[in-house]
């Protein structure tokens, strides 16, 4: 028959397991980061080469391939491990079912690169693919985070995920700067989706801030030297501010495109810092926990040789203290009875607390999801794709001058004002 | 190397084994509900023989341990299981530190049945000991209802757990009336505590209603016969609308036990068609679950088979749609690829919608974790045990005729305001 303490015993083993479990998750993001980072890159390189028909960034591209298919290898096995781990996973569904998205995207990467390599496609369109990737990716980060069960570690990865996520729109902003520059054409719409992606970035990079210690916050301050982010921010007015249609300078693009890519590059470096901040603290968590397991194993050992069964301590009230304990031959029964009654109390009291934690944390990420579910609405609703969707809510924003967050809380309000959709 | 469908079909398994876990934390909510009726049955029995100077009840409460001492074997026989599955378990740490809460409770009592047989204790405090030990058991439940991950089977453990929790207020007040009336002593704090039993009870049977769909509600009605209730509420009314200190009938007490006792049995035959309706539930989605997992198994079968790897379909536009395959030899293959695509995306938002509507159902456990919270807060800083805690919040709400909950919330807010506690 199981005493009290073993249970105490298996609610920590279970803590472990699920820290365990963590620090796999965390690891695998970090290499999500290193290959959404490659794709970033190459999506950079084969802009160029599609704009400038072929001249330049061959070369440069093809060194990037080999690198990102490296890394993409590395993303596979941590999937593969992950699924071969599937019972030991929280939220396992959600985290597999976004692996389920993304991982096609990774098959078509070849026919893409192909397609790319024979210029055979609009920079645009390469823009838009790399994009729904890495979007895809990040999805993937986003479970991750949505699914950490300790809330410093889940603290450790909004912050990473509001990074990747902060990144990901400097690296859209490239492009689109890239694309203006080197057409030398920039018209409203585009300067409009300019100024949202950095508007974007601003907010994710607030996020990551909250949520990475002041550490890393400082690091992200130090990375940016006021002289790249001066001429960053001179390039941006130069697009944005200017009366639309006006022309833009192509000889400019080289400028932009090493300017955005120098900082993006720093970014890595950051988001370096970040993933070996969380393994860390996984570790760290991981070995705080072992050892308290292995004091209550002691505990119990001791207990089981010495036979002691006496269990009367329960039901004892307060004033009970006062009563001094009857038998003698094990004068400290009661009073070890009860420190293990208040152990499991403080237990239960912290794991409620790191639940009531979590629960906060966890409510940073709702911005997304509502977003998620907008999207849904209108899909189902209108009979949108998951881009279409997408582009009206952020469209809507931009008319609005609203956050695309807001204008999903609105679509989600009016959701029974919605017309039904002619499905087929 | 997997396939997308391959973690298409993870996700399912994942939560095919969430289902299974939870069919069988339900399966144990059952089997904890039994043994609590028994305990409260126990309980009523031992108060009388205790007031009665041992001279009613004596051969009903011997039958009624061997009945407990039954189910309490098959909930430790659970709980043994529940640990053998650990690594299936979402919540596991915070549902085995309720267990290991609750053991040393079972474990001390024979001890307390042994007092209470040799009339060595007061009524009070044996029903102080019961109330102690059920709200142990009680808590189990409510990890378990907190921990489920299908929405639709935690609002039928949401409304498990607060019938249980109802029936439990209707116990104590059973407790509360017989010694009233059996003593003939009522003062007005007595009085006090009876409504606010009243007052608990009601609130928890709403939420059962709301929770639990309308067939159990209905029987939930048709259950309360209106002559027993009127019975109930005529013998309530005498005892708490009577100017306080005024005697009571000693002759109404065992009309008072017999009433209540009638209606909480009454409570139990809706407990456990509750239970039934849980179960399934539980093999229902299961069987759903697992004949999807089969269709999706089959078709990944085929594809292998087949040895289809096209994969370009990730990055079609909607324009493509138009566009005829170009391969004749595999005429469907883009077409089945586009498929499992919006297969995941169902998928997808599926989960997602699932957990959102979780979150809903899940907040409706706040109150009482708002309530454990001040609890754990008064302890700290007052140096209070936990009864004390629970008493002087419950001694607040009656005394400025508020909820709990909201007194609760108050002291949470005065966090900073609280005195620290001078531990030793």
């Amino acid at each position: 028959m199981k005493s009290g303490l073993s249970f105490l015993i298996a609610a920590l083993r279970c803590e472990i397991d699920e820290l365990d479990q963590l620090a796999r998750t965390s690891a695998l993001v970090g290499t999500i980061g290193r290959l959404v980072h490659a794709l970033q890159r190459e999506r950079g390189l084969s802009n160029v080469l599609l704009a400038s028909a072929g001249r330049r960034f061959a070369a440069e591209r093809g060194e990037q391939i080999a690198d990102g298919r490296k890394f993409e290898d590395i993303v596979r096995a941590g999937f593969e491990q992950l699924e071969a781990d599937a019972h030991r996973i929280g939220n396992g569904a959600r985290l597999f079912s976004r692996i389920a998205w993304v991982l096609p995207g990774l098959d078509a990467l070849p026919h893409l690169r192909g397609r790319i390599g024979q210029l055979g496609m609009q920079p645009a369109d390469a823009t838009t693919a790399f994009v729904k990737l890495i979007a895809g990716l990040l999805a993937v980060v986003f479970e991750a985070a949505d699914g950490a069960t300790d809330p410093e570690i889940s603290r450790l990865l909004v912050a990473m995920f509001n990074f990747m996520q902060g990144k990901e729109f400097a690296g859209q902003e490239r492009a689109c700067g890239a694309a203006a520059f080197t057409s030398g054409l920039n018209d409203s719409a585009r300067q409009q989706q300019w100024l949202h992606l950095i508007e974007s970035q601003e907010r994710c990079f607030h996020v990551f801030v909250e949520f990475s210690g002041p550490g890393l916050a400082a690091q992200w301050q130090t990375n940016l030297p006021p002289a790249q982010t001066a001429e960053l921010e001179r390039l941006r007015r130069i697009a944005c501010a200017a009366p639309a249609g006006v022309p833009l300078n192509p000889e400019l693009s080289p400028t932009w495109f090493d300017c955005s890519s120098r900082r993006i590059d720093g970014m890595q470096v950051v988001e370096e810092r970040l993933a070996a901040d969380l393994r860390k603290l996984c570790e760290s968590k991981i070995a705080q926990a072992r050892s308290e397991l292995a004091a209550h194993e002691a505990l119990l050992a001791q207990l089981t040789a010495e036979g002691r069964s006496t269990a009367t301590a329960f039901f004892d009230t307060p004033a009970a203290d006062a009563v001094p304990p009857l038998n003698a031959k094990a004068p400290y029964g009661r009073q070890l009875e009860r420190s293990i009654l208040e152990m499991v109390q403080e237990q239960s009291q912290r794991l409620q607390a790191m639940s009531d934690e979590l629960d906060t944390v966890r409510a940073t990420l709702n911005e997304r999801k509502l977003v998620e579910r907008a999207k849904g609405l209108l899909m189902a609703h209108r009979q949108l794709s998951e881009e279409e969707a997408h582009k009206m809510l952020r469209q809507t924003a931009m008319n609005q001058n609203r956050r695309v967050v807001d204008v999903a809380e609105s679509v989600l309000s009016m959701a029974e004002y919605l017309p039904r959709g002619t499905s087929t």
